[in-house]
């Protein structure tokens, strides 16, 4: 099977690079060297005596997310994860944009589009059909459905309006708001009729947070010293009714202390938390209790049953322009571990995906 | 009209002891000394002249809660407490059990047996009568209307159906249960079809929990030594669907480790945090976002509008046996601030209560 460049039916074998992960992530950032690019062939069809149906992709975009950072380390108690630990030696595994070139499933035929979860290489057999979703917004930019109107957007969503329960004038802030996430709550915050504050960590984002996205106003955190309480204070002079916090640690911290009675923190990511070995402390925990606040962890994968509502709504925000984005492509796998290290220390601006073949 | 012994209109005055607050505490414990019991006299009638309808009440019960404490400090930003700091020189005030001696409002009448907020004193006016629910069920004990069948049951009651949301067979741990809230919280765990696990300061305690209010497993947290994570471990070797948390600190943070997904910490107490100048850190975040934990406040004043129900079934749950209740009744206003120093440190034993006049 592996050597040829034609098997038994005449089909061509093909090359299929794949980003594996080489050993676990004891603590801190995951470096280039704890994955590698190997190299193997596949036949691009679904194998003959797969029982069940399944779908063999090419793949075109693989997104790059923070979550990926846990399924990096070994977990003792894996079912305490959301997702579990990568296999080692395998194509590590994340959300993608494909086109379906077989299939022994009847909703899906070649030449599909679809996203769905994949592998970190340039050919996947799908054994879980029921995980693509076809994607029925083609004339909007194929990349969008890794992040905008993927997993992505659909995080912010559910995030945003189920969790949080905006109500129109509420003040919302949102940490790593030029993130992919980020980028998305902020936009649907003031669809929402919300006054929104983001935070990130350099002048160009909040540049483009102020402008781009439309934010009410943004701030640098890294320029605040150690007071983000003092700089919320100062945005929220009246408190903020909704955290979205995709960073947790000292930003968490803060947030609690300037939140209004009845707020509501989302929990949607503790980026600042996932490569420490010691997680920081939150201090002001008892705010939860004195302004009666809600603070709820999110997992998208509780939300799916939303997604077909979710891509309507989101086509038709990104078509009348209420909603913009902003992507970082980068382009060929042999790129793709880089560009995920660079998303811990925060080097992209906005959804970052990687190209891995022609549209 | 503060010497005599008689008014203008023939009414005799009479003594009204008064325990108040000296000096804000500014942290730590509070001391006996912070407090101090002064006398003065009143005539026990709504005064003539008062424009709005107003009762008259002479104390029976006043509760000790442990959300006194926070009254007794002076906050910079009173708006952001549930409720106002203490006024240095006035009466204390809680909720309490009183019977009315002259009303100017339609609804109370001499005579009426009532419960509601009160001064730490003999005799209050209640210039918001509003506040004032009369007792329906005068065939229990008028002392758990400052426990059971007032804010404490309510409390119980409300955060651990409505915020806690329990279903059948889910497993629930609850801190500080022997106090006044966790008893009854255990008890209405079990109603629910929970198994429910306590947490005391005493082998006292623990025997109580066992017994007297039939918690299916209790520890001494004192004699886990740093591992209260190892602890819960044991008692909930598959996790933890509800932590109803009295305590906060270091319990919390290792309830956080131990929750199931899905999980819900409902923040009804943190009192082991009250008299800290500085709050303990909690470390186990994160996992309100890897296990999707919902952790949320509860303040009774929110939910007030759940009485009339609450009181009519927790009525029938005390005729029926099927929730029990053990007080700690202290004698004389003399005693009260003592009473209220030793809750903190956890000298009580049940629902704390000081009996200032005989039914």
């Amino acid at each position: 099977m592996d050597g040829g460049g034609v098997d038994g039916y005449g089909m061509k074998m093909v090359r299929n690079r794949k980003v594996v992960l080489r050993r676990y992530v004891t603590a801190g950032y995951p470096t280039v060297d704890d994955m590698e690019v190997v190299s193997s062939t596949v036949m691009p069809r679904v194998p003959l005596g797969t029982m069940a149906p399944a779908v063999m992709v090419k793949n075109i975009y693989l997104s790059c997310d923070p979550w990926m950072r846990g399924r990096m380390t070994k977990h003792d108690d894996a079912t305490a994860e959301i997702a579990e630990d990568f296999v080692l030696g395998e194509a590590m595994v994340n959300f993608g944009v494909s086109k379906v070139v077989d299939s022994t499933h009847p909703v899906f035929a070649a030449g599909d589009l679809v996203w769905g979860l994949c592998g970190w290489e340039e050919y996947s057999l799908i054994t879980q059909p029921e995980t693509l979703h076809k994607i029925n917004h083609p004339d909007l930019p194929l990349s969008y459905y890794t992040g905008v109107l993927g997993v992505t957007g659909l995080t912010a969503y559910a995030a945003f309006f189920e969790v949080g329960k905006p109500k129109k004038g509420e003040t919302v802030f949102v940490s790593a708001a030029s993130g992919a996430v980020g980028q998305i709550v902020g936009q649907l915050a003031k669809i929402a009729g919300c006054y929104v504050v983001g935070s990130a960590g350099s002048d160009e984002k909040v540049t483009l947070l102020k402008t781009k996205f439309g934010f009410h106003d943004a701030f640098n955190y890294k320029k605040e010293g150690n007071d983000l309480t003092g700089a919320l204070r100062r945005c929220f002079p009246d408190g903020i009714d909704i955290y979205f916090d995709n960073v947790g640690g000292a930003t968490l911290d803060a947030a609690l202390v300037n939140m209004r009675r009845g707020g509501r923190v989302v929990v949607c990511g503790m980026i600042s938390q996932y490569n420490l070995q010691e997680p920081e402390g939150v201090h002001n925990v008892i705010q939860i209790l004195s302004k009666t606040i809600r603070v709820e962890g999110f997992a998208v994968f509780n939300h799916f049953g939303l997604y077909p509502m979710f891509e309507d709504e989101m086509a038709r925000y990104l078509k009348e322009g209420k909603v913009t984005v902003l992507q970082d492509v980068v382009k060929g796998i042999e790129k793709a571990s880089e560009a995920l290290i660079g998303m811990f220390s925060g080097r992209n601006v906005g959804k970052l995906l990687v190209a891995v073949a022609d549209e």
